[in-house]
């Protein structure tokens, strides 16, 4: 790991830039940390510039209740090298969205299992990287989508104690089973009337989980209607269960 | 307005009992109150003497936020006198239940739409009583089930400016309709194995709900199995649009 770049933010937060090997990453740490903070990685669905104005305000509303939060570039997004495979994918999806098509199982399969075995590692690996630091320690939680990477990362990251997780993004059938496996506890959020997702599914999925204990925040609104008061939520349920 | 016993307790809560008629009511204000208080008002599916602690551990919660906290008795339910009819109904509930039949719209509709027709009226009374108390004052959130009083409040109530309904109880398919008619912001809890309680009516109902602001948290374990934190995440709600 290679911090490339450091800027303090107006509200004290320390953000650090960084590779490790091709990926790059972002690193948010409070101003004010005496011990070793817990750590929120921050998922996201891909395009680290494009999503930064929002990845930062999630890093900086975790920074205030004491986490530090970080980031990775996925697999094929950003400056990153494209996958001809999943490029097909993303566009048979885009062509059924646009036409109106309900999405097949078998896209979704193309689309969404390849970046979950190439990410979930990657994750996993940045983790080490990011353990290794004195000013990071303790639990670790998962926030955001894609929901299958955090879903995954649940089952097999045994120093992931909790996901906040994003209900917008397609599922392959496969991971249905696998959210059986996962006990950790759970925030899922769901926006009831995103245009680019499954209800129903997610509400399957919720369902699906083995966690005992899981909640299902649902709000109205569209992919990116996520009310401001989630955020805070999402504070609390980390600070129930990373502290 | 009787007030009829008032007591301190240990946190500095006022609590009075008091009779409206022939209903009887309890009243919890915050210790501290130096302003009027925003009321919140406290459904429950009946039985006042029974509730009791639940609802007294509501009312300190209410009552730790600034808030104050009143309740009544429903009609046919403590020892208020018993409607022939409800009675019957209840009872034909129960035998379909034990018998592991479908609830018929019919049953559900003979008991639960007198008891709306019934309630509301009280409540409302009370509500008139409440707001001339000078430690009472200002927006008035209802909490808790009956989630078809609650409703049905929610339209023709214009003093009611928020709602934490309680999805546990059976709700007449009219009702349904008139959800299209609420438009005040809600919180609707939802146990997701609520075995008294049908998910898929509940998730119905949280759709039709015309509010704009509408969030549903779905926690897991049945009817009486609500976790300690939405107590917290209430209070957040009605902080949020009763200040």
């Amino acid at each position: 790991m290679r911090f490339t770049s450091e800027r303090r933010l107006d509200d004290g937060v320390l953000e650090r830039e960084f590779t490790l090997g091709e990926i790059p990453g972002l690193l948010w740490t409070p101003g004010s940390a005496s011990a070793p903070a817990p750590l929120v990685l921050l998922g996201h669905p891909g395009g680290l510039r494009k999503m930064y104005p929002r990845l930062v305000a999630r890093a900086r509303n975790s920074a205030a209740e004491g986490f530090a939060a970080a980031t990775i570039e996925l697999p094929g997004s950003g400056d990153r090298p494209r996958s001809a495979a999943a490029e097909q994918a993303r566009a048979d999806l885009h062509r059924a969205l646009k036409a109106g098509e309900p999405v097949n199982d078998e896209i979704v399969d193309r689309l969404v299992l390849p970046l979950v075995e190439k990410a979930v590692p990657e994750w996993r690996g940045t983790l080490d990287a990011l353990m290794s630091l004195p000013e990071i320690g303790g639990p670790v939680g998962y926030a955001g989508g894609v929901i299958a990477i955090g879903l995954r990362l649940a089952v097999v990251e045994p120093r992931i104690s909790a996901a906040l997780l994003f209900a917008g993004s397609f599922v392959p059938r496969a991971l249905f089973e696998e959210a059986r496996q996962v006990t950790i506890p759970l925030q899922v959020l769901l926006q009831w009337d995103d245009e680019g997702n499954d209800r129903q599914a997610a509400l399957d999925l919720f369902d699906a989980f083995g966690s005992k204990e899981k909640t299902l925040h649902a709000n109205m609104g569209g992919h990116t209607g996520v009310p401001r008061f989630e955020e805070d939520d999402g504070n609390r349920f980390f600070a129930r269960h990373l502290k």
